[in-house]
Order: structure tokens, then C-alpha cells, then sequence
């Protein structure tokens, strides 16, 4: 017979933060216990902080980017060049290539990736958006910084093919980016030199 | 040059999930990451909790247990036998034993071991509250559940001389060969400890 010792407020903040990636239920059991004990430095202003973000985060009407604002501050910045669209699967890639600072254009998430035997099609990801985009006349290149998976790889001729139609060069990241690799896992690098040396496709 | 993709709400959002045990930089940024996305499901329910926890935890005056309410529930609750007190170094500890249900006692949270080389004496562990505690007739047993580390052991030492002057036996965990352990993967301690306390058959 397990015991509670710590009153039902903590245990479902304990199974709460073992619902994070990266913290088990015994990394969560100490997490929150370090949270009650360090109240002032990190309970309090972490509790802020989530109530912040609840409050104010948006996904952006526009290129899927997850801001306060939408559009988005990427979006709305007007040093960027609005001639290159770069195309990822999820908002933690937008992040990873922002955090290497190495795409100077705008972005797009798709939101995932085409998969016919989970029933996931084009309009379950946001390809009708980028289509559109890719037609305004100021687009001049699509890079599709897909994950060099199966599904990421089979999604970029895809959208190859799709964005045919639309005057626009379409490019992918160099070979450099491991196979099986996600974007999200690769240091900085090796990220900015798959940008530089992008392939037309 | 870094640039922050997300926002300074999520970036501080991030911050302070680094400073969770068992979450570093890049992992606390995919558990922001995790909460965006998961919004209804976990950031919402995630950020309650943290604020009714905030709101409502306290340090139990005479246990040292956190819990809502001082005294605490353990400390509250007629069940449990009054005669005997747990000492252990953390409120973890107190949850482990919990956890475990091997005590059917009251505790004592000193909140760390003595060390005098850091500057931390007798006065800056709860340790006068517990021989007071102990002075209490009821009180017949104390068990002095440290953790087995030099701090730990020679805390226990202390403790044993302080309670001397108490009408109550005092006593620690048994040391030797964890349930389920194999003695190749124990540290050489320990199996002299379990050899040197080793049981006719
Ligand atoms: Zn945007
Ligand atoms: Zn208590």
C-alpha cells in the first residue's frame, strides 16, 4: 500500500510534470519537491510564467510559428527577406534554425508530415497556406527544411511537385543533415552549413 | 549571432524550466515546446497546479513534512503511532518512506546533514526542535533514517550522543545488500557492510 505524504495538490503536480518530455515519474517526484522547497527562486516565478504563456501564446495565422502576436514577430519584421519561404515540419525546427540564425526569409510549418496510412493528407497539414504563399509574386524560393526522415523526405517531393506550378525555385537543405536525423537534435553547425550549401531540387 | 524565435514570455518560460533537476537547456526548451502545443491537455492544467501549490503549501511546524496544512496531515493523523519518530535528512526522504509505507510513525525533516567545514551546525538543522520532541514520553523510539554517506553517518552519530539524555532507544536502518541487488554492481562499502553484519542461517 503506497502512501501519499504530500497532499493531493502535489501529487497532481507531480503527475502533471511527468507528463513533460524528458521527466519520469521519479524525475518529476523530485522536481516538484525542489520546486516547493526553492518557492521564492523558482515555484513562484515559474508559476508566473506558465500563467503568462497560457494567457498570451497564439499559433500564427500565417506561418504556424507559436508567438503572442499573430502574425508573428518573425512574420512581422521587415528586415527579413520576403522572397524566401523556408518550409518545416514543426515549430521546434522554426526555433532550432532561428536559435543558428541562419534563415534570413520567412517561415512555414507544416504542421507534420503526409502520412497516407494515418490518414494524414495535405489538408491535415498547412500545404493549401503554402501553396498560396508560394503564388504571391514576391516569393522567389521555397526551401524545404524537412527532417531527412522517410515521411519528411516523401513529404519534400510532394510539395515539390506542388509547387511546380508556382514561379518559384525550390530548394532543400545540403546532404550533411544525417540520415534519420531531426532537425531539432543538431547542433548549430551543422545546421548553418546545410543552409549554406542548400541544393536546388 | 542567437536569435530568440518564441517570444520573451516562452524564452523566460524556458529559463526556468533549465532550473527543474533532470531538464536541461535544450531539454526544458522542448518542454516548453511540449506545453504550447499541448495547451489544453497540459499547459493550462500544469499552470493551475503550480499556482495552487504556490498558494498553498506550507512547512509543517513540527515535522518539517510540506504539506497545505500545519500541522501536516502525518503529524494530524490518530493512526499512526505517536511513540516512535522518523529522522530523515530531506522531505524526499519522508516521501520514499512514504512511498514505501515501512512507517507507521511520526518524522522528523532535519533539512540536511551537519557540516561544519560548510558552516552548518546544529542550529541550522531543525535538531533542537527534534530533542524536544524526543523529551516528549511518548516517545519511545527514535529512528535515525540518514542516508548512508559520510554527512549522513556522522550526523547520526551526533544525533545518537543528543539523544542520550532522552529516555528513548535510538536506532538506524540496517545496512547490507539491497532487495534485488547483485553484488557485482555494489560499491565495495556496502558489501563490507553486509558482510560485517551478516546473519547465522
Ligand atoms: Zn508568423
Ligand atoms: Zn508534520
Amino acid at each position: 500500500m503506497a502512501r501519499a505524504a504530500a497532499g493531493p495538490e502535489i501529487e497532481r503536480l507531480i503527475q502533471l510534470l511527468a507528463r513533460l518530455p524528458g521527466l519520469g515519474p521519479r524525475s518529476a517526484r523530485r522536481a516538484a519537491l525542489h520546486l516547493v522547497k526553492k518557492k521564492e527562486q523558482l515555484l513562484d516565478p515559474l508559476a508566473s510564467a506558465l500563467a503568462e504563456t497560457r494567457d498570451t501564446i497564439l499559433t500564427c495565422e500565417t506561418c504556424g510559428n507559436i508567438d503572442t502576436q499573430s502574425p508573428c514577430t518573425l512574420c512581422r519584421d521587415n528586415t527579413r527577406d520576403r522572397s524566401m519561404i523556408c518550409v518545416v515540419e514543426e515549430v521546434g525546427d522554426l526555433w532550432a534554425l532561428e536559435r543558428a540564425a541562419v534563415i534570413n526569409g520567412l517561415y512555414h510549418v507544416l504542421g507534420g508530415t503526409l502520412s497516407p496510412l494515418d490518414g494524414v493528407g495535405p489538408d491535415d497539414l498547412t500545404i493549401p497556406k503554402l501553396i498560396d504563399r508560394a503564388a504571391d509574386p514576391q516569393v522567389t524560393e521555397v526551401l524545404l527544411a524537412l527532417n531527412a526522415t522517410v515521411e519528411g523526405q516523401s513529404t519534400a517531393h510532394y510539395l515539390m511537385d506542388q509547387l511546380a506550378g508556382c514561379n518559384v525555385a525550390v530548394s532543400r537543405l545540403a546532404q550533411g543533415v544525417p540520415i534519420g536525423g531531426e532537425l531539432d537534435y543538431l547542433d548549430e553547425g551543422t545546421l548553418a552549413a546545410a543552409v549554406k550549401a542548400r541544393k536546388a531540387m
